[in-house]
This record gives C-alpha cells, sequence and structure tokens, in this order.
C-alpha cells in the first residue's frame, strides 16, 4: 500500500495502453446519451475539421481513470478523487487510436493528520507520442 | 441556432434530469475499466464512510454533458468542447440518485471572427437540492 | 425446417418469457438515446399517471423479437421481417415484469413460388396475464 | 412547449442523423437476443442475397425513435406512444450506413378535452436517400 | 422436451455460428474487467507472436454457451451445469472469426432416479475448420 | 515482473471482491445470447429449487479472469490462457452476492528455456464464504 508520505515530487507513472474503438465511443454515447453527429454520424463527420468520427472528451477522461485504477489507484490508500484543474482537450481522438496516460506528481498538499491531496498532472498521449488530453488530478491519500 | 453572440453574462439554463442507477455503475465500471471496490463490491462499500456503493465522479460528469447534449448543445454553434476548470466533487452520489445540471454563463472569451469561450458555471443537482459536483466548462462557439 | 406451406391458420405459439429489468431499460435508453424521463427519471416518473418508471414501447417490441427468434425464427424457412400492422401499446410495462408472447397464425398470403408471407397475430403478456402491447406481424417464409 | 393544437397537417420534420455501427448491430442482438445468422454471422450473411450482414429490422425503428426523441419529443406535450401503422421495411441497413428520420404530420385524431393523437408518416432514410423504413407514428399529445 | 435417456453416445450436433467482432471483445472487457493488452491495445497487439488482438479465451467458452443455449439447451430437460473438464484453448481467436460449435456426446452418468450427467466432448471451430478451443462440457439431464 | 521461477508451490494469492448484480446478470445473457429462464425470467425461477434468478456458471467464471486481471496478471509474465481442470460449479450466485478468488499455486510445469505452465488452484468465494465454483487454472508464463 502506497501512502501520501510515500509520493515525492517528481514522481512519475506510466500506465498500460488501450485503443479507443468505434465500440467504446458507441458505448460511451450511449451511456451518456451524447449523440453529436461529430462522435456518431460518420457522414457529418466527414464535412468537419476533423474529416472523420472522434472520441467524446470526456471519453477520453474516462478512459484514463480506468488506466490507473487497477494497477495504480487499488495499491494507493486512495480516499476520494477530489478534482481537476484546467482540463485541456489538446488533440482530437479518432477511432482506433491507442492512448496511454503520463503522471508526474507536481506538488502534495498536507490536509492534516489523517490525509493529504496528491497533485499529478496528467498527460493522456496517444501512439504518436501526441498529447490528447492533459490537466491536473487531485486526488485525496490516506497518511500512515 | 444560438451562436457565441447570443449568450450573456448571467443566462441561466436547467437541463432535464436522470436516475443514476445500479446499472449505469456496473456499466461505467465496464467501459472505463475502474472497477475500485468502493463503486462495484457492496460488502466492501459497506464498511466505507458511505456506506454503500456510489458512483464514479467521472460518471457523474460524463451523465452531466449528456444532459446538455440533445437539446442544448445541438442547437447551438458547437465547436468544441475547450475545457474545464476547478472541478469539484462536493458530496457522494448514490445508486438512484436523480441528477441534473443547473448552468450559468459567467465570462465570455472572444477569439477573433469565427468564434469564442462560453464559460458556463456548472453545478450538478441531486433530488435533493445537493450540489454533488461544480465546475466550470469552457465551451467553443460559433459567431454568426 | 418449417416452410410456409406447414403453417396453418389458427396455429399458435407460445414463447419462452423474460423479465424486463431496470439494467434492460438503461441498455435500452442507451442504445436508442431515448432518454425521456418516463423511462429514466425516477423522481419525474412518481408525479406521472403510471407512478414510476415504465420501459419504451419499443424495447417491449424490440424484447419480443428476441423470444420469436432463437428457438422460433431459426426453425423457420424465415427469408425477411416484412413488416408490422396496428402496432398498439396497450398496458405499461413495469421494472421488473416478465414478458412472453402468444402467437396465432391469422392468414396467409401466397406471393409466388418462392414465398409467402405468414401474418401472426402477437399478444406480447405480462405475468398477470394482462395483454402490453398487441400487433399483426408480417414475416416472409420461404416455401418447399 | 408543443401542443395538440400547434401541430398542423403537413408539417415537417428532420431529425439529425446517426451511423448503425457494428457495435450497434452487436448491442442490439445482445440487448433482445436475436443473433439471427443474418444479423451475426459474417460468413452466412455473405451468402444470403444482402451480401453482408444487415441491422435488425426492429434495430432501425427503435434508433428512429431516439432519434426523434431528445430535440423533438422532449418539447412536446408528449403522453403516450399511441401506436403504429403499415410499418414496412424496405431496403437492408448495411452496417455503416446513417440514418434520420422524416416526418411529416398527415392526421390529427381529437380526443376530447386533454389531448388528442397526431399521427405523423415516419420515412428513415440513409445517406444515399433511400427509405429504409416508412410508417404511421401515433403519439397521444396533450392540448393547452 | 429431450431427457437423459433421449442422448446416445456418439451423437453429434452441430450449432448456428456468430462473428466475434471487436465490439464483442470490448463487451467482453467492459463485463469482465480484463483489459489485457493482448485484448485491448492495438499497438501492444502487433508486437506479439499473434500480430493483433485477440479474443479472451473465455470469451471464447462463453459465447460457445451462447450458442448451445436457445436451440438446444431449452430444448433439453436441462438441470444444471454440473462442470468442464480439460478445457483448452487451441488457437487464437481473431477479431472478426466466426464460430460455431461442434458436440459429440461421449459419456452418460447415470446419477439414480432423476437426472444423470450427459458428457459431451466441445470443439469450437472457426470458419477455416481450425478448432480454437475443446473441452468436455458436463450437463445435469433430468429423466423422463 | 513475476516469471515461472519465481512462483512457488504452496504460494497463495486472494484477489479484490466484486458484486454480480442483475445488471452484470443481464449484460451476460446479452453478450453470450444465453437468456436461460434460470437467469433472466424472474417469475420461471421461482419455481426452481433456487427459488431466485441465479448468474450464469460461465459469467462466474468470466468475473473471476477479471479479478485475476488487472493487479495480478499484468504484472506476470503472461504468455497465454493455456486452459482449465475440473471446472465444478459448487453453489449458485444469486444476484447481489460478491465474489473474490482465493488461488493458490499447486504445480509447476517447466516447458523448456522459455516458458512454464504454472498451474493455480481457483476457488471462487463468496461473502458468506462459500465456494461457488473451483477448477484449475493453467497459465503459460515466460521464465526470466
Amino acid at each position: 500500500m502506497k501512502y501520501f508520505d510515500d509520493f515525492a515530487i517528481g514522481d512519475k507513472i506510466v500506465t498500460r495502453a488501450r485503443t479507443v474503438t468505434e465500440a467504446d465511443v458507441v458505448n460511451f454515447a450511449s451511456l451518456t446519451g451524447d449523440f453529436h453527429p461529430l462522435h456518431v454520424d460518420a457522414e457529418y463527420a466527414k464535412s468537419t475539421r476533423f474529416g472523420e468520427r472522434i472520441a467524446h472528451g470526456m471519453l477520453v477522461l474516462s478512459v484514463a481513470t480506468g488506466l490507473w485504477s487497477p494497477e495504480h489507484l487499488l495499491q494507493w490508500a486512495f480516499i476520494a478523487f477530489y478534482g481537476m484543474e484546467r482540463v485541456r482537450f489538446t488533440a482530437p481522438v479518432k477511432l482506433g487510436d491507442t492512448l496511454h496516460v503520463d503522471f508526474e506528481v507536481v506538488e502534495k498538499q498536507d490536509k492534516g493528520n489523517a490525509a493529504g491531496v496528491v497533485n499529478l498532472r496528467q498527460s493522456v498521449m496517444n501512439q504518436r507520442g501526441e498529447t490528447v488530453a492533459t490537466c491536473l488530478v487531485k486526488l485525496m491519500i490516506g497518511k500512515k
């Protein structure tokens, strides 16, 4: 188990990767009800500056949380997902792109005896090394 | 069609609502691979300070985007989801809670001839009038 | 294999049954994008004449086709789903209701050498013996 | 809110569009249990007159209801989905086809003080301008 | 209804077939949380001896049970799925492969008055006639 | 990374747990097409010796593989899922039961220079400490 005390500024974490398929985009449109033509209308999407359907921004962030989760988060004394800062969608994610997350610990906020907030700079990267989304993730982590 | 020019500071929008069911939480765990016991292990969840399983924070934000989407976003000259600021998860969402979104236009950033960024303060509310998540949503909207 | 020639007016077929769960209603809202509050907003649904969420009419018809399919349709020289007549939704389907289909062959339309249209009166029934949907199903079936 | 009184014979409505993907066909087979080889067996489908897998007829109708739903139905004083007449599947829908709905108000049936039935001729169209399904949709709509 | 007494050593059963699509693999990863890169990371999969993503072994077995189920199992006096012996995954299943099951009754174990266990040798076959998985399936079947 | 060499007879592994919900059973029936009434017909299930719907045996095994996967399998030099022996379903899994896996290394089969097969006795356990399924899992694991 990794505690608040065990995180150091500058620590880096690289997650495994996952391909965002057409099925994932359909399933996310389904789950949320966000059937914007940019995501689910192949004809319309051809006419946009992207030239094809792209994944929902929130799907990209959601896939990212799934990539942290099992091997990393479950090994940490995780208490709560506190929030995010400066979320930016910096490049389109096309159907078939493969994403992973690069994390860096950039700040630690001590919140007293029991816990603190670890701030991780998250970069969601595609298979061409492009950053598709960035944000600061704030996780409440227990102390020893 | 509603353009950047048509948004005014102080405009308010209330979306329809949707119940976050056990099936939604299972489907979101599935989509993302985030099977944290807090969301999918009923026995473990009893032992936490929540006393029962709760929805993923990112599911709450994702459901929110689905509530904006069809009746609102599709009527706007929407170009891109630019980003979010100060995302905070302020209260747990329990299985069976019913959520809607309260929006208020709080800032407009002119980006030149073609478009601007409309900043909306988003409050995701449950059926008891509690705010479960807040953030600033930044949408790139076309000009007339 | 059962051919057009083998169907007789008055033949009756009873399918197996299936419970329409909350998960099915959520999954159908998802698949179609039809998140009408009557189906997915538990608070709103309390205020309607139904007093609770009900299944989508089209989900009821879709579940019905799934009940015909494997043990019946796959044994027939099925060519195409030709159409339906007089579709009526006659009673609400609540989450947890268990449905089956009663079929009766009511007309045969010979379409020449290769095939004909078998007309089946479909009654979708719940566990209390109430008819929740009725229609005439027209199936193109091959001849021997 | 649009009431029974506000609909006029001849009114036309065009919905947004949506691509019916392989994932949608798999998800619909799943939801209903209708795994007919015409929809889910690529080898078998090659041997049919269609030459490839096609979407379920009921999936086409279900997708259509999802296209009416958020931007149209939710703005109407909708009470109930009354029924359908003369449902016909007029052309196959292939995986990857993009569908939208053309509606025309063709009849209004006054049902007394509170509501009436609006009859809409529905044509489900693909991206090549072909009609893939037609029917008369009967919606119970409230009066002012 | 087919009873224990009605099965004879050497009886053969061939099921219908089904294509295992990318959507099925995504949906199975989702259901189970098994997002191993071999199944969901197209870039990684290129580097393996398979050269592309392959279906989960347990998905192959699960699809197989769905192929027995409606037309076969539902016609039998099925009591319980007793177990399996010697499960082997003998060839990779690629996305788009079409599978069916060949069954042969190889042993019957009488369990007294009410029921017996029928042992079926299951071969899951792809569209090129290759065996992708084998096992002995043990089903408890009622007597007349 | 844990290699074939690193496993010792008698090693024990306990996975995290997961609740098998109604949504999971519906989703598994959907994925496979196995809509046996024992799993999806609440009325029928009341009349069986179980008294209520139970999870599919293969869902139990599939959920189990998902529980091994991220924190365990991904840390191992996993090459292939070789097979299973003596799969037995020893107690029914009811909707809402919470399952985890107890593993014990019981045999190692050296297969030469590159890899070996690790045999793990798998016990799938519910929240009452009952064993619901057992089998021997055979995993091909790389050597250092």
